[in-house]
């Protein structure tokens, strides 16, 4: 990174050396830049931003970005769960949403319609639990239906503010939910946070094609920007349902469709009981080009496991609960249980770090 | 919008009168803004690019924005089917990706690895016929995987140039897929082409709560900025498929999953023949806040129609393949004929003013 993202001027030239350089505004490449003069003369030195985000990120234990090369791949949904998870092993967790334009985390926390506060230590989160604070630009909105309808600065902006000015206290972790792609929200992250160590990236991706070509971008961001990616998610990955819970129909004579939903199950009671037991799986999105696996074994990435499409799950997150605490979401709780014990307690991604911090 | 979006500096102070006003630079707004000096000196006149935007658009009749507030829900398969339905119907048809950061458009008109070409009238679109032409970032990247890690006015530049410089001869429609949210892209693509008269926007939805308020929002941005909402699809709208096209999994003692697809099939085919027939249907995605039909009742806007999540159709998107041509995509492909067809043979939504330009 050094200069080589956020701090260049947005409309700098191509090979700008950064502000900060020592050759700001001198160096060949500052030929016609309209930063050109400024730079020259400015007084060089930190970014004193950098400083109090350093000092609000000192209590902060393990930082970790959950980042998307598409959108609606169940992001937020991961990144809802595992703050939950990880609140339940009693780690202190913190939340933090940049995804600016489209936030989803107040309502996959079940916090909708929640104000932030500010005391003397700064913006307080809005807590689900007493050792889980989630912070959102959706809690600053007068009206939910109300589009943030900003550009690139005024995001990075308010991003700045979330590391700068939130009061975390003492935390286990902060995961970040990210927006899809790869422009101000995701350089301005890294920029804000790096000095202050970012464990890693999860990348989450749905298994087909279209989605995978975006996550080999994402991938080549973090490498790009020197992050590490802890593990891919590959999410929807079939749908998987109890076979109980399926609506049944039948085409009528006019291609009408008629539920019979009651008699097929009953008619299953009573003939073949052994079918309700089981799961019946659906490949909602092809993945026969090898899925997020073997875009993994390509890219030397850790591949961190598949979520199946449970619609249990979405509505866990629609009513803003966790998807561990029942019995509901059998068909994809195990699996993500599954993923964030490789993360955490067998450490075998985020590491001995761990045990330091601890 | 007038002076309201783009034309106005990213760091301008809040109440920005715009570069263009006679009030540039002199406001009391104006106090304080890094632009002061250079707003009140400059000569102030149209933006010339817009000019060379506005002399490009002319040869185009209709100009169609698809819009999400949510990534993920079928935006760029709708665009690029939408497209493929149009140039089938004879249109001159012209599909404009803005998704910068992730172009998706290429792989789904089946154009992958195809270059763009230059001539004395500017970029020439990659054809997929002689009617149906593409412009996309994608096209331009010296390798697929590569990330595009770019702030806003990059973005924003890139989409001024695809505006005036890309040589699309006459055509019906140019049909634009942006990417998520309300951000630069939006606010540039409105900004670059609203003097030249915007049709309206699609915008695409799932039916969950979380989509929907993402949707609100890109409504209220519609609103905002003076592009009329054509209306909304609600996509992914329900899966439905035979039973007996379902494979059957069993949990074992272990946690794990063990397919028992040939049993469960031999097993119903004795014991319960007649639930073969049948098909069975999954919310895949809770509708249960009434979808995006009361949504289009609550905000004022026209409802479109559903298109029900078919695994046939993102087949279709993967190969870059028009759903139309043959009988597959038999779940999705009538239900968004019937949404095409609202959009232009009934002319209910684009209206008269086809008449007058054709």
């Amino acid at each position: 990174m050094e200069s080589g993202y956020g701090e260049i001027p947005e409309n700098a030239n191509e090979h700008c050396p950064g502000p900060q350089s020592e050759s700001a505004g001198k160096s060949d490449a500052c030929q016609g830049c309209p930063n050109q003069q400024i730079c020259a003369t400015v007084p060089k030195g930190p970014d004193p931003d950098l400083v109090a985000i350093a000092e609000r990120m000192a209590t902060v234990k393990h930082k970790i970005l959950v980042l998307s090369g598409k959108g609606g791949v169940g992001k937020s949904t991961l990144s809802a769960q595992l703050s939950f998870a990880l609140a339940s092993m009693d780690y202190q967790v913190g939340l933090l949403d940049i995804d600016i334009c489209g936030p989803s985390i107040p309502k996959m926390l079940g916090l909708e319609g929640q104000d932030i506060h500010q005391s003397n230590l700064g913006w307080s989160p809005v807590y689900v639990e007493s050792n889980l604070g989630v912070m959102s630009i959706g809690f600053m909105l007068p009206h939910p239906d109300e589009a943030v309808i900003w550009r690139g600065p005024r995001k990075n902006g308010i991003i700045k503010q979330f590391l700068k000015d939130v009061y975390w206290g003492e935390l286990d972790y902060l995961v970040v939910d990210a927006p899809p792609g790869t422009s101000d929200e995701h350089i301005s992250i890294v920029q804000f946070l790096q000095a202050t160590g970012i464990d890693g990236a999860i990348i989450v991706t749905t298994p087909q094609q279209v989605s995978l070509i975006d996550v080999r971008k994402e991938v080549n961001f973090c490498k790009k920007v020197g992050i590490q990616v802890l593990g891919v998610v590959e999410n929807m990955s079939g749908l998987q349902q109890p076979l109980a819970d399926l609506k049944f129909t039948r085409l009528t004579d006019k291609g009408e469709e008629r539920d019979v939903t009651e008699w097929a199950l009953g008619y299953l009671r009573t003939k073949a009981p052994e079918v309700l037991d089981l799961f019946v799986h659906s490949e909602v999105f092809d993945s026969s080009g090898g899925g997020a696996a073997k875009m993994c074994v390509e890219m030397g990435v850790p591949f961190l496991g598949k979520v199946p499409m449970d619609p249990q799950l979405g509505k866990a997150a629609e009513e803003g609960r966790s998807c561990f605490t029942d019995q509901k979401c059998s068909a994809s709780a195990p699996a993500l249980k599954r993923i964030i014990e490789k993360l955490v307690v067998e450490r075998k991604v985020l590491g001995e770090s761990m045990d330091e911090g601890a």
